[in-house]
């Protein structure tokens, strides 16, 4: 099943499937090299990156991965806990509710990751000020993802920490101070605090750290995989087998009943 | 639960799931209206449209149907086969499969119609010909989904028949037309056969139907799921519980064995 | 890529991907022998039998279609319209919504379907009568799947209705008989009318067609993508683009605020 | 939309996700108690048993994490890249892969552990002895989820680690003593070294730490998610946009092209 006569129809340099010890990642013995030497968000930071973090990554990885584990009741949980309810698989019901983190939610972070790696990189081949830049994309932009939470009107304090926290690990980078001038362009433009988000936190620290742009999702997503679980598993022991949904929560407002009179067309 | 005094959370015109003889589908009583009277194709018209098909609608989409039910082993009943294998409930092995159809592959032919709805528009407002249109937007575009098939540089055979059937029935209208047009158009630039492919034969009916565009994927994801549970079932019953990948059809091309020689950093 | 000498990776009975004028499908050529000849229901019939129906198949699986096609506001719907609420695409949020049809509820035919073979097959070894098996069955069990519904005390009116036009379709046969003489033995064990529901219907129908029990939900799921497909196109057209749960719909019932003073631990 | 007057539609334990500095979980504030104090292993206990550690039990976490967070090309990644090839947000195509994790790979962990905790149960009971409880088990059953690999016949070397890390960390409880017993009772039994695999160790460790058997793919799916996000990114960024399956790939054994020579049916 090769597709030419020297590749197989599958490749990967992530991980190799054939016995060693344990599984090679990224080279490294999952066993011998990593299992109780390495903590978990240096693992992701190996999984992406190729090469084992050198400096604080991993608790920066950590510290995001906590920020977004778990908001309760929210749109995803929700699918997750009615998907349980049908009486699915919970690694099903959690992937159903891991679906919901796309272009209007979780994609927030991976659209700002995009274009702060296209600012800093379009300041660093123009020599222009990252000042200029970010003037400059705010004044061509009527609404930029990233900043402003509507029940946060002082900024969102999930941003601030992750900024803190990175500039305390020694993480912070060209990618933060674009977001720093970016959040200044936009109170000269609104005239009011709109601070970069959650979403724009995880996506400037990812960048900070050299992550492509595209995988800003699983920063969000997998951490979230483990809050789905836990509003699965109460789901399962708490509530009843089936959720339903009660004609008081319902409004049809479509054509009133009416008769079909043609005769049988099969 | 109300988002205002007057809205309940849940509002749809598609369905009264209160107590009838049976649910009002747009305003029909599926139990004395629809069952034994309409077939499928109907019923989706119905769902889509609001109203009763006059003519026959019914057909054309039945015939789109059996076209796209299934296509023996590709990469959405491979998708199905591998989670069936894994011991998941059938309905979600189908899920799994059903996911594929996305901007690369059913996607082709949402986008077809998105395109053909608007050239047909413009054609309207403008007063322009057909031809000046299609010309046009021919000359404009390096690619245009919906033409050409890979295995069939004559034409692709399903875009051919549906189209006959189409004229067949008298649903052959302004969307089919300008389809023509592009044909003609990419003809006279490639100097080659570029015709309309199953995907715009898709996209131009439900068109000329009066589908929104947004709807093109139903035409292809319905019928398709029906493929999709028969290759689930045959999965199950004619093939072991767990599909390996074997290390024949793997190439790791990362970097070799080494060592992490640095202290536990946990 | 083969697993022995004699066997591709992949293999299957149902389609043929390779060049002829269509797809084969159970040895039928799509476009030549199906489209336009057949409609989706003898197609489901081919792709899961393997033959063409001989009577009149299609027109009850047409039916069986119809009366499951949507139910309004469900909790399949909802978590379909909660996803595309989201921005995924309009595939994936109705893969989320038809992986709902699990055990405990789509679920519910699949196990009716299941037991009323194996009664049927146990009546039909042993030379006992249907009354005698069924009302053995029943005195066996607490609680039976595919009887009683709480919307309706005097009856599923979906179910009534399609036995009545298995009937008149002549499709009627064994499995029916024996979910007649369960009905029958319920009302004398609970002295109250527990007939036969939606679940049981389909569950008899495609028994009595000769469809294996683990196909039952296909002729659920199959025909409510059609529904949810409706309700994800409705939910992005009408609704803004992110469905809030609001915190008037939750209630907290964990932990109060408490303060973490372990040192940091990390 | 209560259902009662007393309860809320939706009701948790885990998080308020109302005002405070951060989201609370478990009663501690996500912002101030748990990010930059603790590490994700912990978080994840927080979530699933409701209190902070109080030992190594996030470093068994992490461990776990490690061991499983990805195998290179397996089922379920390969899932995930079929779905990415085909133009699905990264999210999907990662949850499509997650939900192969069912009753026959990541399941056995699960099944692992609700055994296991039955057993330990039963011992404390009865009174009787942790051998003479596996013995009888190892007797009466034919086959045992959780034990021996194909891959490894001297043991599955992830098991014997996870079990030295556990009594390393203090962790070593009732049921990696009982999985000792079953270790032992099957070597009697077989006459061969039929050892505890990664699913009985994943099983048995979190059943010492007290989770619940419910949880268990937990352990396996959320950092497998990470996995399979890289797997995701590297299809989409090494691979063409759709991933053909070739000719060469399949065997098709159904009937050989045959004609329709009925009229037409519709």
């Amino acid at each position: 099943m090769t597709t030419t006569a020297d590749r197989k129809y599958w490749r990967t340099a992530i991980a190799d499937p054939s016995p060693h010890e344990g599984t090679l990642v990224r080279g490294y013995d999952v066993l011998t090299d990593l299992v109780g030497k390495i903590d978990f968000g240096a693992m992701v930071y190996l999984l992406y990156k190729g090469e084992l973090p050198k400096g604080n990554e991993s608790k920066i990885i950590n510290a995001m991965f906590i920020s977004v584990a778990d908001h309760g009741i929210s749109p995803s949980s929700t699918v997750t806990r009615f998907v349980q309810a049908a009486g699915v698989p919970i690694q099903c019901s959690v992937a159903a509710g891991a679906m919901m983190f796309g272009d209007v939610h979780g994609g927030a972070g991976e659209e700002f990751a995009r274009y702060i790696q296209e600012l800093v990189s379009e300041a660093a081949s123009s020599g222009r000020s990252y000042e200029d830049v970010a003037t400059e994309y705010v004044g061509n932009h009527k609404r930029l993802d990233g900043f402003g939470h509507p029940q946060h009107p002082e900024g969102d304090p999930r941003g601030k920490r992750l900024f803190a926290l990175a500039e305390e690990y020694g993480l912070a980078g060209d990618h933060i101070r674009m977001t720093r001038e970016l959040e200044k362009a936009l109170i000269k433009k609104k005239n009011r605090p709109l601070l970069a988000n959650i979403d724009a936190a995880v996506g400037a620290i990812i960048s900070d750290m050299g992550f492509d742009w595209r995988l800003a999702r699983a920063f969000i997503v997998v951490p979230r995989t483990a809050g789905l679980f836990a509003h699965a598993f109460e789901e399962s022991v708490r509530e009843p087998g089936w959720r339903q949904i009660t004609l008081d929560q319902v409004e049809y407002d479509g054509p009133a009943r009416r008769k079909n009179d043609s005769p049988s067309a099969i």
